[in-house]
Parts: C-alpha cells; structure tokens; sequence
C-alpha cells in the first residue's frame, strides 16, 4: 500500500512526527482523563463538578487531538491512492465530531455554572473559547458548501483555498491558547488561588498537560505547513479529465472512493510521479513562501 | 520611493492590514498603559504592584507589538531597495530590543514575587512564557550566527531558513498564548476570584485588550505567510554575482546598506521584474504549499 509513498522525501522525519504527535496527543488526552478521576470529581452529568470536568477532557479530547489529526489528513502517505473526495469526507467527518465534542463540552460548563448560579461568559477565556466555537462552526459549513458540495466554481475554490488553510490553522492555534487559558482558571479556582503557587502535585501534572498541548499543537503546524508533504496532485482525478494540470482544489472528483483495491501497479508510478512533480514545485514553493 | 512597489499584487490589501495591525498594536499598548494607570497601581520600580506592572506593559509593548513588527518588516514594499544586510540588521535590532524588554519584564515579576515571597514559576502561564523567552534568545542568537554573520556556509543557510521562520512564527504564537495566560491569572488574582464573575469594568476592558492581542496576531500571521508579499531577490546582490538565481538567504551582500539614495530610474524597473518573477513562483508555490 505504501509502495509510491515510501521515497517520498522525509517519509521517515514525517512517520516519526505523525508517531510522535499521535503520542503525545494521545497522552495529553490520558492526562485529562487522570486530571478528573484521580485529582477532581469525575465525570458526570449531574450539575455538579463532574459534569463540569466532561469540559476539559472533551476539549482536549475533540478540539485539541481530533482537530489536529483532521488537519493533517490530506499528508497521510497512504491516503494518496484514495480520492480526494473520499479524504474531503474524512477530513469534514472528523471535524465535525470535534466541533460537537467541543459544542457538548461548552454545554456541560453551563448547566455547571447556572446550578451553582456562577455568572456566564465572564472571562477572557469564554470570549476566546466561544469566538473558537464560533469561527469553527463557520469554518465547517463554508468548507462543506465550498469544497465538498460540487456547486462552488473552480475559480472560487482557488482564491477561498489560501484563505481556508490559514483560518484553520489559526482557529486550531486559537483553540490551543484557549485550552492554556482554562487550565489556568480552573487550576487557580481548584486549587484556591494560593494553593497552586505551593506547586502541589495536581499544579505540576496540570502543567505538563498544558505543555503536552502546545508540543502537540506545534507537531500538527510544522506537518501542515511543509510544502514537499503535500498531497500530490490527483491522477485519477487527471485521467478523467485528461486535459489536466487543474490547480488544488479543482480537480473533477474521481468515482473511486475506495481505497482498499487500488493495487494497482501504476499507482507507485503514479504517485512517484506525481512526489517528483510535487518535489520540483517545492523548491519554488519554499523558494517563494520561505 | 514606492515606484516599483505601487504595481504589487494587493498592495493596497497589504497596506490596509499594515496599518489595521499597527493600529490594533499601537491600541493595544495604550490599553496596558491605561489598565495600569487607571485600574492598577501606576508605574514603579519598589517591589511593590507598581513594579509588577511594568510585565504587561512591557510584554505588549516588546513581546507582542515590536516581535510582530520585526516579523514582517522584510515584507514591507519600500524597504525592498534597500540592501538585504540593512533589513536583516533591523530585523535582528527590533527582536533585539523586544528580546530585552521581555527579559525586563519578567525581573519585574521576580523582584515583585520575592519582595512578597510569592513563589516563582509555579503557574503554567511561567513556563509558557519562561520557555518562550528562552527559545526567543536561542531563535536571536541562531539567527544572528547563521545569517547574518558571514560565515555559515549556504546550504545550511538554506537548510535552516525554513526552521528558523516556523520557530518564529510559532515563538510568537506562544508568546500571545502565554499574554492570554497572564491577563487571565492576574484579573483572577486582582479582582479576587468571586469579582472578575461579576464583569466589573476592569474585567471588560482587559478582555478587550487580550482580544486585541489575538486580532494583532492573526494579522502579523496572515501578513507574513502570504507567497505573493514577500521580499523580492535581491538585484543588487545579483548584479554583484553575475550567475544570479542564487536561493533565499544565500545572496551575496550588496556593498549599499544605504536606501536613501536608491531613486534611480532601475529601481522600479528591477522591483517590478522581481515582483513578476515572484508572482509566478507564487502559483507553484500557492499549488505547493497550500
């Protein structure tokens, strides 16, 4: 299955910060779950602390793990024999369990706070938090409405592309900072504002949670970001429209959207080809982005 | 002065963000000052709040505006007749004095600490922004060594180039990550847990100046990631090294640091070629990387 990715340039550098990300955003998720059962209440749904705590393990479980892996769909190696309109489901698919992970972790805030009759939307990180949610959900639809259904024109999709790729990333920033943000509160208001600067054992663990976070957060921007990752461009997409060379986002989309037989022995040709196409825009992309 | 710059691509869209974001930046000092002087204790050097205070202001001021400023100052249109040594020493002098401004401010929060014996480097917001601070020297230090002193041979400039962009860019992604910690620690700590639930108008203000830092940041991030704004090759050094063509970061230095005598008729001339070369390496580079 790997036969056309593996001379792909830095398979290696690139299978060693997938393995490296996958961790420790799988960590990162652990942590939240031993933050709650081992130093907080629990999970619950109950208007109590337990339902609070659904919040940070949802976040980092959905807007933090999930969003990131969704970003980095389209890089995956072994993706490039599947279609793209396959990998557009997916990459659509996963964001939008993150987004009601993050919609369902904001709603256990809020029964949290109208039980205890703890004002709404008070702090920086609510404002933050919900812009996140918001831009999110926007980002999704407009994704969806644009990229995914066929009705967008092409030249439409060329000029919203750059803009789509920079929202991301900056939202999935965004959401990172937000994620700081309420560690921050909640151990200060947990921990009663002087415990915490005694550095006892939950602080110190909380801490490494919040640096997990943004070593993940940095793993998932230098993978999106590295031009000679890119997913090449699609040939089968190319050989029903033979007129090819349609710039990203614009190719007719292929009827394969399965992956499982495409054994075929010109996909290692064709996806050596098309890494070496890519390879030689590279060195114009860094040449001009660099 | 502006002659070849007047005709690039989006020129009028850059200057409109130029001067969105150094209106948000310059916004967003005053707003630390006037959270100091008219909710806090002022200015002060005694070990006291007066003291403490000096760490916002001189975060937003150097941290945040001066880095994003130092960012993108290759990308601004009338500094491209000036040589690329002159840039690259403004470039190092600005990160330079927010680099200093930065080690400041975090005096001010030790000497603050230890006069009331408030533990230090506790909280995540510290190491956040303790690494930031280390990894921000390292990045100057680096930078200096390999690109701008002379020696460093050209491949490992080229190799380096794209690794010291992403380190800064994401330096200062956590560095107003870290800013959006502080304000959310110290609105705790001043307003007294309880008070900051109940919006005062400290609160609010203070919010609105974390917003601003995130929409500073967004803009500094769109600004220097766009293909089609940045810094042509350099003519001068090309006409110095007749083979040309030579890869970012590896021309030779022009013998002009000067840019004020630069109005001669081929300034605009060589700009506007050197903008039209850069154009069509933007599409393989937009088809590239985006």
């Amino acid at each position: 299955a790997m036969r056309g990715a593996r001379n792909m340039e830095g398979y290696g550098l690139f299978l060693a910060l997938l393995g490296s990300a996958l961790l420790v955003g799988f960590v990162s998720v652990v942590f939240s779950l031993v933050w709650v059962f081992r130093y907080r209440e629990g999970l619950g749904w109950d208007g109590g602390s337990a339902e609070f705590n659904w919040h940070p393990v949802l976040i980092v479980t959905g807007f933090v793990f999930i969003q990131g892996i969704a970003i980095i769909v389209y890089r995956l190696p072994w993706t490039w024999k599947c279609s793209k309109l396959l990998m557009k489901f997916i990459h659509a698919g996963l964001n939008t369990i993150a987004m009601i992970l993050a919609i369902v972790s904001m709603v256990a805030v809020f029964d949290f706070h109208n039980a205890r009759s703890i004002p709404n939307m008070y702090s920086l990180h609510s404002w933050v938090g919900l812009t996140a949610v918001i831009l999110y959900s926007l980002q999704l639809f407009l994704g969806f409405a644009i990229f995914l259904l066929p009705f967008a024109p092409v030249p439409l999709r060329a000029a919203l592309m750059p803009i789509h790729i920079y929202s991301g990333l900056l939202i999935f920033a965004t959401v990172i900072a937000s994620a700081l943000m309420g560690i921050t509160e909640k151990l200060i208001f947990a921990l009663s504002s002087t415990g915490y600067s005694l550095s006892p054992p939950e602080g110190i663990f909380v801490n490494c949670l919040g640096l997990l976070i943004v070593i993940f957060g940095a793993l998932i921007l230098w993978m999106a970001s590295r031009p000679q990752w890119k997913r090449p461009p699609d040939e089968n997409a190319k050989v029903q429209q033979p007129n090819g060379g349609a710039p990203e986002g614009m190719e007719a989309e292929s009827t394969m959207t399965d992956c499982s037989n495409a054994d075929k022995s010109d996909v290692g040709f064709n996806s050596e080809a098309a890494r070496k196409r890519n390879f030689k825009l590279d060195e114009a992309g860094q040449r001009s982005t660099m």
